[in-house]
């Protein structure tokens, strides 16, 4: 197979970063803005988020929770209320002082001394504090109970070191927030959250991810308990791809989110709050991406077939676009995976060659070409993108099929090639989590001799907290290990602490992250 | 019908501007933030927003323009390029100038000083700038045009008096950019935007609207052309409920779009740019909304059909919600106006008589009661949202029907309603614009003395500019009047400048506006 020419000019095993880099401008994903640390994302890269949205959406209307929008801007106060939250958003948020520009005297402008904010405002790195500020003013009784509430938003993280889609200052989201009269059921909407999640990435993005909770030192800022999926990129780092928090009642105390029970007492509430971003587009990337560029799952890609009329300049032309459109009209009026099919039939200038290799690196899952002798047979040459190359001669594996047999597959196809990505991700996922081992030495070993990817390792430990648990976060960080979570479905620990030598009482996975 | 008891505390007759806050309030659409200038918009609120939203982006991508996401903050650099663009929005916006908080030690938190940033950032009050930075990278050839983008985002304008949906700091809202090679293209976008806002407006708002030009003194800084839709409220006022710019080559030059002809010569792009927003909510408020509450139109209705079981903690409940549930999954399967039924089941606690006049207060279209009678007669009790009182007898005009009747007539119901409302709308907004003044006296008499309510006048003018036209607006301005547009399908203009008393050149519509 040496004979292929990849489309890209980095391949993945040579150099990760620069792939991945290459993949998110050649498939025009995204780039940067010339605001610092803000990106823009371009239309399929957008297309793609656009999929993300309405499925998570659907799942998320589907449990009965309200979509809902809160101000961009949040005043300084409401952060100061919650002591641990402001310890751990405090530090890089963007700060607007002033509401009005005036001149400069020298053709330029500047903020108006005049106009200067009595109170500044952050922009919103997360909304906790002003969601649980309504929340305080909705509910009374337990009748309003629970309030379950998302929001669809931009929010700011200033970052010194940024990386398109995974670390940007602005990056866009949606954040759930729900209110509960006990713990029992905050809980278990932590739960269902991670677990919508879960399906939502596995299903849609077809992003195998691992469920689990966080340990103490990984917990969102003010949360109880902070619950991750873990995703494993295809240079064996963990993406942390959602998280669900359980945030006890102290946001409830910080905010004045109370209830007067069935007998009358004022109750805090137990609050929940639970996100995803764009960060998951990172993760399909480095999930399904291969040295031709990005393969995009057909349920979330905007669109599922590209039919690519060969143009010549010739009378014959018209007969060809013609041709493409039935095609076109014909698959429009079918269904995949429970929605109509997404068909572009592609009339940009230029030629099919080019625009083949345009969408090979963009990923669409299926290009039709279509040319004058196609047409004359009755058929289209198809290219699937998740078998790209014939390995016996190095080319693009192009079949030519009967357009009505093409047609009357198309949906099969298109469900098969969602598996197909799932299984192959899931199936070098579980081939790179590492067992059994039973000393630090071995692990601190493993991560330095198994070349570029380790993936990652799955010990048993006796759950430290406090001064003992950083210890072992210095320990790993020696290595540049993060422990990502403790699995919810893994075997009950049975041996000793990987750390400390005393009995272990669960398993938790070690790895390198994003 | 004086014995009817609405069921808002305040008349449209009475006090227009207290009944829309009292609207708001009650429908649950929207509150106070706490955030100066930002509201809260709640779920039903939102959820109207989204119909709307995803009702305008079916539109726009039919167009074949595609969505994509620009930045949040924008270079102070960029406003200073565009002259006229400056000195329109430089005033009011919102400006970051620091990326850091740290502890003042007090308890409290302050704008690092150590973080201030080099260049100050502006929060988009819309983003021509930052759109056309980006057009400028990716336009290189005649290839590349026309380029048609779309983006759905927040943006901010610092206000210092606000009235929610209608004018606050912040708001929600999609604007639409697109270069193109020729000016008649250009022009041709601008009306094509302008006529798919009169679409949506009119068959999804159910809310009539006047298109045309605006005059020179109301043109987007720095368009050559403004094109607006405008609505009549029922004060008789005018909202401005979406605009389309021809920006001629201005924003092309101060950004440097310019592309290579066919040719090989390099040419400036003409750009467009259109928008729409959540204030389109507060036109719908005032547009629809009676002394009960809101109407929503069907085809904007987060739910449109409600179902109250009337319950009563006995043991015949388990059958009554069962028959409401059979009741709803007949109506979720069925399609109207091209969509699926939205039918909500509300078991929400409380009494069915107490929600209901939730719903009417929210404008829910349709209402149905179940009780066990109801249940027994293999009824359902229906009430109408714009036809809701029994003028006989000031009580509610509910119908009790076969339920197997009701199901198959909900679908030609809700087209019915979201007819009648455009159709009352259009009726009212005709009846209220006055034609054939040809004495400026007679028209400020009319504003005088034509009660609240004295809706537009249309006149003729001479289309004065510069000085003339200042002095024109200024007299205008006296009677609190301001000129809303050209229409674009009114009468050719035939006698004199009702200004200047020179020969006409077209028609104008004048009135008080929001």
């Amino acid at each position: 197979m040496s004979n292929i020419r990849h489309a890209l000019n980095t391949r993945r095993a040579d150099d990760f970063a620069k792939w991945y880099q290459e993949v998110i401008s050649a498939a025009e994903l995204a780039e940067e803005s010339g605001v610092r640390g803000c990106m823009v994302i371009k239309p399929w890269g957008y297309g793609i988020w656009e999929r993300v949205q309405r499925l998570m959406d659907d799942r998320i209307k589907a449990a009965g929770i309200q979509n809902a929008y809160f101000p961009l801007f949040i005043p300084l106060a409401y952060f100061e209320r919650e002591a641990d939250h402001v310890d751990g958003f405090a530090k890089e948020m963007a700060v607007v002082t002033h509401h009005r520009l005036i001149a400069n005297g020298d053709g330029g402008l500047i903020p108006d001394p005049e106009a200067k904010l009595e109170e500044p405002l952050v922009v919103r790195p997360t909304s906790e504090t002003i969601i649980g500020d309504a929340m305080a003013r909705w509910i009374q009784s337990w009748r309003d109970l629970p309030l379950s509430l998302n929001q669809w938003a931009n929010v700011v993280r200033w970052e010194m070191r940024t990386r398109m889609f995974l670390r940007t200052s602005e990056f866009l989201w949606q954040e759930g927030h729900t209110a509960h009269s006990t713990r029992e059921e905050a809980l278990e909407e932590t739960h269902r959250a991670l677990e919508m999640y879960r399906a939502c990435v596995e299903e849609d993005l077809a992003m195998p991810v691992i469920a689990g909770e966080k340990p103490e030192n990984e917990r969102f800022p003010g949360a109880d308990e902070t619950w991750s999926i873990e995703a494993m990129m295809q240079d064996g780092k963990a993406l942390q791809a959602g998280t669900s928090h359980y945030l006890g009642t102290s946001f409830a105390q910080a905010a004045g989110i109370q209830y007067q029970d069935k007998e009358g007492a004022v109750q805090l509430c137990h609050t929940t709050s639970w996100g995803t971003s764009t960060r998951m587009i990172g993760g399909v990337v480095m999930t399904h991406g291969d040295d031709d560029g990005l393969r995009v799952p057909p349920r979330i890609a905007p669109h599922q077939i590209i039919i690519l009329p060969m143009l010549r300049d010739k009378p014959e032309d018209e007969a060809v676009l013609a041709y493409c459109e039935e095609v076109r009209a014909a698959l429009a009026t079918q269904a995949a995976m429970g929605e109509p099919i997404r068909v572009l039939l592609d009339k940009t200038p230029g030629k099919a060659s080019a625009k083949r290799w345009d969408w090979v690196r963009k990923g669409a899952p299926v290009i039709l070409e279509v040319g004058p002798r196609d047409m004359e047979n009755g058929k289209v040459a198809m290219l699937r993108r998740d078998q790209l190359w014939n390995a016996d001669n190095g080319k693009p594996a192009m079949q030519f099929i009967a357009r009505d047999d093409f047609s009357s597959q198309a949906a099969s196809l298109l469900e098969e090639i969602q598996h197909a990505l799932f299984t192959e991700a899931a199936e070098r996922r579980d081939a790179n989590i590492t067992r059994g081992i039973t000393e630090w030495d071995a692990v601190a070993d493993h991560f330095k001799t198994s070349g570029k990817y380790p993936g990652w390792v799955e010990v048993e430990w006796s759950k430290p907290s406090g001064d003992d648990l950083a210890k072992v976060v210095e320990r790993l960080k020696g290595h540049q290990l993060t422990i990502r979570n403790v699995p919810r479905e893994a075997e009950p620990a049975n041996g000793a602490c990987i750390f400390t030598g005393a009995p272990a009482v669960e398993r938790i996975l070690v790895a390198r992250a994003y």
